[in-house]
């Protein structure tokens, strides 16, 4: 495969979880294998996006003629890390027909009375449709491991659980890309600050924010044992350096296009006679 | 309100069915209320999509702080019309984590055991949010009308239902604009043509698109029907001249933006003390 526009080196490797990874060893602030500034960035995001486009309407395309396979983005971060962003600016560039998306926040009474799946399975893609879960089922071994709402018998039951439920999407067709972005504290910081300088910003921030900013340390032991337990062939986690904004969207339209391109997705030949087709409507 | 980027008079206004409204009588290849040519529509549409989108944005943000209003865009038309452009190009300019998009196909046998309205209630946005009908509850008074699948007195009960459905609508702050993309029946003919030309094209056609093409004028008249019907300053028509694509994504986002633009959007407020929290931040 040849290298993306303003790449040395694939994205997808450079930031896929592999044995021994340490999260404490990551820059939040680099931008592994682009070699250019935000101008660029932000111009190879605006050139890709139509090879992103294509590729999800080719998976479309594919189920309306019985094919099986989707695919699964699933986010998760730290507060005003960017998911919004990549939904925005990497999901928001394909035709909304093909996508299924779920924020999921704390979860209801009636979700609370059910295991940590049972909310989760609705909101699998269906075939063809490009699935985006903005936090996820991992928020029941993060946030339950920082606060102590589930002991490690349980967190221990949920990670395989986990690793049973990603095999058996994988079995039946939907590829799962789990994305991290990896955003520094002082940034955190940064972008608080800024919500509450612009008036149109306040209805981002929340006083929790600043809450579940005290637990970082916690938080990123929470994420290094996420990628030791739920890393697996079938389900990768890539960890995106998410302090500038414009690489971490132009890292996950990479990591999704490499994705979306290893399923050799073909047009559909049709279930129709063309010749005959070409025919009637000659009279149509 | 000042005039949208090369018209000369507001879509909204020009589009909107009216009394003694005759389909019969509009152009499919007009482009009402605006002088320039297919660049020029591309490059209003590009320049509009951020107006678009910081309305809905608005919108969205309002919700999280108790604010009930959505909008629901209701899209039918004849097959290749382009409402999956609509979809791409009007409603793909804004955030995907504000939208609810539905599809409605032929009816499941679930669907089809309930009342018509039954699969509708669910895919209804709720606050905040940016509903689009791909096809709709219309379907059961179109091609049921067309095919003889309801009689006379039940396709009276569904223009009732349908009316008193999207009355509760607006009560509950659900804006809803309903647009029929008006297309040629000659332009039908080649875009169909051009989907047979294009093997990347095949996915999209169907023998049943040709089969109800012969139905041309009964579906014409179904629809002269709805807009009688059904056309209520809760919930009014649009009828948008559709052998420009260019044309009606460009009105129909005018006509988004004008809608939105009457529901007097306001950036919330917050519901904490700026103060308290920006003093919250410098320790945090």
């Amino acid at each position: 495969m040849s290298l993306p526009l303003g790449f040395s080196d694939h994205p997808a490797g450079l930031l896929r979880v592999g044995p021994g990874f340490t999260l404490a060893g990551h820059s939040t602030n680099a931008s592994p294998g682009f070699s250019g500034k935000k101008a660029d960035g932000a111009a190879a995001l605006a050139a890709r996006a139509p090879v992103l486009s294509q590729l999800q309407e080719q998976l479309f395309a594919e189920s309306r003629f019985g094919g099986k396979k989707s695919i699964l983005l699933v986010l998760q971060a730290m507060d005003t890390a960017g998911k919004g962003g990549i939904v925005g600016h990497v999901v928001g560039s394909v035709d909304p027909q093909g996508i299924k998306l779920t924020a999921f926040k704390a979860p209801t009474a009636e979700e609370k009375a059910h295991d940590f799946l049972w909310r989760i399975r609705p909101a699998v893609p269906g075939p063809g449709m490009f699935g985006v879960f903005d936090r996820s089922h991992y928020e029941d071994v993060l946030i339950h491991r920082v606060h102590g709402w589930a002991d490690e018998a349980e967190l221990d039951r949920r990670y395989a659980a986990i690793n049973g439920f990603e095999a058996e999407l994988a079995a039946a067709g939907t590829t799962v890309v789990k994305v991290m972005l990896n955003l520094g504290r002082d940034e955190q910081l940064d972008r608080l600050s800024a919500r509450l300088k612009d008036p149109t910003k306040y209805w981002k921030y929340s006083p929790t924010d600043l809450d579940e900013r005290a637990f970082w340390p916690d938080y990123m032991d929470a994420y290094q044992k996420v990628f030791e337990r739920t890393s697996t062939p079938n389900a990768p986690w890539y960890v995106v350096p998410a302090d500038k904004k414009w690489y971490a969207r132009l890292a996950v339209q990479e990591i999704l296009i490499e994705t979306l391109g290893s399923l050799n997705l073909q047009w559909p030949a049709g279930d129709f006679d063309v010749a005959h087709e070409r025919a009637r409507l000659k009279d149509a």
